[in-house]
């Protein structure tokens, strides 16, 4: 049987446009995935009366409403208190979990004021939903034919709470398994993409190929519905098989979260370490390989050389090569790849420099240039790329998505430095 | 007369996650400045039915209705028919946007396709709202004291359409002006602050006054209603003035981006320059100021040491001092301080060291534990704190933000280092 979920959001700030609703977004492509429809999402403020009328509407048109927000310790959460009652429900106050919670200040040093104890009032005969991420609980129940889950408003704890939570309750109201597999592409577009795939991507049922743009990036989605898993993965394996071999070492990795974890991998299976030298990407690089657990194995550090001076003096970058190429430059690039080997002690270094904008540099470099460089201890190579402007944001991720992938093809054997 | 408008997106790929409805975001934050109110948003899909129904939901509970998306060129771009089913009227051909499509796919040398043609139907009597930025018009009418505008799905279209067309309608529709001011606060939390403002939040009516949780810090907005805007910043003047007497120097700034961007404003007014040295967030705080253009006016660079050998090689921490105090200590993080302002020859530095986790540190500091420094030419300030660990993202965010925030304490002399 299938399933369709319509997704409440509550909250008076997605009314007045403070946030977009990014939760909406997550958990639609996470349904998707798990073959439940999603037909409507509504948003509504911090007002029971019209969050009544919402549950009322999706209760004619879904068998599964999951909330987001409005769960929290302040008197404008009223998710919890609107939807028992529009189910006829009563709130149960939970001792254990006002423990939890005086324990969770206690640790952190806070002061925990009185109306956080909000949070411990559940509707009753639910599923408590632990917060892994916060202090507020969401829960699950089910009645008259309608699942209700109620998930957080901050999208990190909505999502690790769909994810790790919500997630496992409804695979388990489903006869069939879903299984997909996600293809992670890099250097081409979502319109180039379905020119190669546009016969796959037409024909083909079960699995369905289906491409998401994503920023300096591509996913391919594969998935599949079957009585068992690996019914399932037999659908898949032809279908990724046929992509890979389409596409080629364009796919960067299958069912990874981003770009720096495979490379994090590959460093540390090499047993490499990885320096990075960055102008205009500004820390970017640096930052997403130490988001990753377990970067400092093969990342001793990096050098934000945003000035002339720290190119020369802590990355060795000639002046007169700065003065006579500009700093956005394909020599400057290769000193700084090269500088930052020798300054930091590491095997291979990746070095960027260009023009964020908005406006062009002063040496006239237009925005959006950008040289991005590798180096080991046989040499360096450089890339240049011209990034259509668009904001700062996506040229500094053009140049670090750049960087990174370059460091991709060089341990992966597809670039060699000799 | 106070209005009321319901936001439809219209397409599927909202629906599937694809894309985030940041139209409604955008259109919500108009629209609660020009004194409209929003109570609810829709997203449904390309539908007709299932739109059908969610225009007559709205029509019961709005008298303006806005959607977005479905005016494209392509088979299920069904949005004009069926409002216009919906109101009963019939839709109408326009020669003279079929003729400016024919001139302006020549100008650019594409190929006119047939479903193009689709876009030069609207329904009868309504006002053409021209497309600055592609090719899909939009449209507005009003009946039965309703008003529609249908605005394209593309973000950029949406938005310059709603501001340059549709904007200047509903201007003329309304009677009161809405100004709101928001304040940054760092260093209380959500229910704290409720707590000291309780009184204001519960009996203020015109204004208002909201909280606003985001990462690592607070938002506060006071909104007014008013006859004009000076009367509407006369309203909040003195609530304002409350607010930041009671909570005091955490307000640090109102009407800014975020803390980033005041550090860097304080640094070029007083033409002093930053540096940084940054372990455990890992190149998160030069990448949060480079974010912003100007960047370069005050921030020479930064150096990430990740790895204990570039605290010593790079910034000078003494080996001996790593080894009896652990990398997280308070003197090793004034050593870094001091070392990169050295290194990187700057007015001021500041310094992160602690354990972003998930695990305890080599030399058993827990996740969560953070260092931050601050130094200048008169010496140094070091600040602990236990971040309650969720997330290597927050600890990390939370160091960055503790690190900015001092920076932003010592440029406005509320800390001093002699």
């Amino acid at each position: 049987m299938s399933h369709t979920a319509e997704l409440i959001a509550v909250g008076t700030e997605l009314l007045l446009g403070n946030i977009a609703n990014t939760n909406a977004q997550y958990l639609s492509e996470k349904l998707s995935i798990l073959g439940i429809n999603v037909f409507y999402h509504t948003v509504v403020g911090d007002n029971p009366q019209r969050l009544k009328q919402a549950v009322g509407i999706a209760r004619e048109r879904a068998d599964i409403i999951i909330t987001t927000g409005g769960l929290g310790p302040t008197y404008d959460d009223l998710t919890k208190q609107t939807l028992s009652e529009c189910f006829g429900r009563k709130l149960i106050y939970h001792e254990d979990i006002a423990a939890q919670m005086r324990a969770h200040f206690a640790a952190a040093g806070y002061e925990l004021t009185e109306n956080n104890f909000q949070q411990c009032w559940l509707p009753e005969d639910c599923t408590i939903l632990e917060n892994d991420r916060g202090t507020a609980p969401g829960c699950c129940f089910t009645q008259d034919g309608c699942t209700v889950i109620m998930l957080p408003g901050p999208p990190s704890e909505c999502q690790n709470m769909f994810d790790t939570k919500a997630e496992p309750l409804l695979r388990a109201m489903s006869d069939d398994i879903i299984v997909s597999r996600t293809l992670r592409v890099m250097g081409i577009g979502e319109s180039a993409a379905e020119a190669l795939l546009r016969k796959q991507m037409d024909s083909l049922q079960n699995p369905t190929l289906a491409p998401y743009a994503k920023t300096g990036e591509l996913e391919l989605r594969i998935t599949a519905k079957a009585k068992s898993e690996a019914e399932a993965r037999a659908l898949i394996a032809p279908v990724e098989a046929e992509v890979k071999e389409i596409l080629g070492n364009k796919v960067y990795g299958v069912d990874v979260p981003n770009l720096e974890s495979v490379c994090l991998r590959l460093l540390l299976e090499k047993g490499l370490t990885l320096g990075t030298a960055e102008s205009c990407s500004g820390g970017l690089v640096a930052k997403r390989i130490t988001d990753l657990p377990g970067a400092s194995g093969a990342f001793p550090g990096g050098i934000v050389s945003y000035s002339n001076h720290i190119k020369t003096s802590l990355l060795g970058v000639p002046e007169e090569m700065l003065s006579e190429h500009s700093a956005v430059s394909e020599p400057v690039a290769r000193a700084m790849a090269l500088g930052a080997r020798a300054a930091l002690g590491c095997d291979v270094s990746i070095a960027t420099t260009g023009v964020a904008g908005p406006g062009p540099d002063s040496s006239g470099n237009p925005a959006g240039l950008i040289y991005v460089a590798i180096a080991d201890q046989n040499g360096a190579h450089v890339q240049k790329r011209q990034i259509a402007f668009r904001s700062r944001e996506q040229v500094r991720m053009a140049a670090a998505q750049t960087a990174l992938d370059m460091l991709r093809r060089y341990l992966t054997g597809l670039l060699s430095l000799s």
